[in-house]
């Protein structure tokens, strides 16, 4: 079975990333086996629910195909009729986002319009983000699992409407670049058999004139609702006929992004976004493809 | 069963906490029945292995005995000898850590010389922090389950030592107020059937100048660990002959704080602490106890 893995060969950084993304990146050099393997090194002593990722069996199913290519965390993991997420409850957004997307779900009668921006009531009130946290905040309720994805049926695009979905996004960012990003998306399942779609906000740290590096971001509302610094999307393209999969992992600033910058100027090695998240991604896909291409570069 | 709840009815904040606290403690009035129905109100539509905290069953025996009162949530559990942690792969640093104090674990021929602070390879190598990282950073590797605790067997005192355990503390801070906090906790074994001790860190906002909420933290070395703005300490307190429980939840800043101030000026309703964490205690305890006093002043 071969397994190529093109990390960090080459890089190309978006104009807007800012210099807190090299720290991550300088070691992208360091993936080897032996770190891979640190996932399952241990097993808890007790049987409590702690499930590594990658030991998950997912059955198949339409609502269970989505996770294919696992579960970059398991927690608070909820399952909607567009979209598996996993909910950060400090934060009151999702940790991550995952869909599929292919020429079916993307066409349908659904409309926008008679869709409306809830609460999730599946999160206790104390971690729970509301419309009243983002009214006159300055940010839009932005998409994580894109409502344009889901127009085959009215209620897949109804919960891409629940506020556990959104994170609050600079509006210019949202009606632009990342609009772009979206739309980027759904034309790849024209050329590929499948497109797994991960999404979720990230929180980059930032050197500060004393030298050292800090976490900084606003919170909105009664609720604390946290802005994230910068958005990734984590693309999984299943070839044809059995030719491996690729991988292309994008980071874009949660700030106004000039359009005329291409956006492969925003793909950044996927360890980028591991280690900045807190998620893994690579060993998972491991498990299920017969060859792994990561593009950090075109 | 009587169940008693006086959170917030009155409440003394610490000097140290600052204007952010207050946010979270204008609402503890919200409390009710059904909002605490809230984190049992949906179950996920797959059989993904998302255990809500409550419908944990802890089977009886000494190293799971420390769970009674449940698990404040369920990402990434780890079992040690002296506690049971859930880790944040995001920080570097765990959520929560929770140890059981009795007479029995406090003393013993433990020594503290023959122990090193370790990095915990049942983390990731991209989510770990290592001694490297504090190094010169001018913060104490502040244990989370305190050494002192665990005299009782040399295997439970290292595991204290593992870098999950420890966050990045302010040297003053670790050596005497909060060196003071673990001693009280400790005292409370001559009076109380069971301590139960959870600790952890807290990220909690505070106003800037241009009126809005930000939440900004360190962080420290190649790995990026987490500086906590606060920590805090849960502290169940089990009363003798069915008493019920009794419950005192302290909030830090991660600081140098005076000795003179006495650390009841630090207790804080709960519900402050669920709101900024992200966890949930009172749900578990309620279905445990009898009844259930939280003392938000002395």
């Amino acid at each position: 079975m071969e397994r190529v893995l093109l990390t960090g060969a080459s890089l190309a950084v978006g104009a807007g990333l800012g210099a807190s993304l090299c720290g991550f990146l300088s070691s992208a050099e360091r993936r080897g086996g032996a770190e891979r393997l640190g996932l399952l090194a241990r097993v808890p002593v007790l049987p409590v629910p702690s499930v590594q990722a990658s030991e998950l069996t997912v059955s198949p199913g339409r609502s269970t195909a989505v996770m294919k290519y696992g579960f970059p965390s398991l927690a608070n993991i909820k399952t909607r009729e567009s979209y598996v997420t996993s909910y950060d409850p400090r934060t009151r957004t999702a940790s991550w986002v995952i869909e599929q997307l292919n020429p079916a779900s993307l066409s349908g009668p659904s409309d926008r319009k008679y869709c409306d921006f809830k609460e999730d009531d599946s999160v206790h009130l104390y971690h729970r983000s509301t419309n009243t946290d983002y009214r006159g905040s300055g940010f839009d309720r932005g998409h994580l699992a894109a409502a344009a994805n889901h127009k085959w049926s009215q209620k897949a695009m109804e919960d891409t409407f629940y506020l556990s979905n959104v994170a609050p996004q600079n509006p210019h960012l949202n009606q632009n670049a990342w609009n772009n990003l979206e739309k980027l998306c759904r034309s790849l399942t024209k050329h590929y058999l499948n497109v797994y779609v991960c999404t979720g906000p990230l929180y980059l740290p930032r050197q500060e004139a004393d030298g050292k590096l800090y976490v900084r971001y606003q919170v909105l509302g009664r609720n604390h609702v946290a802005v994230p610094t910068h958005f990734f999307k984590v693309v999984i393209l299943e070839r044809a006929g059995g030719a491996g999969v690729e991988l292309r992992s994008y980071v874009l600033p949660n700030e106004p992004v000039d359009e005329k910058i291409p956006l492969e100027r925003f793909l950044v090695p996927i360890e980028t976004i591991e280690r900045a998240s807190g998620l893994l991604f690579v060993p998972n896909i491991m498990k299920r493809a017969t060859s792994l291409q990561a593009i950090a570069a075109k």
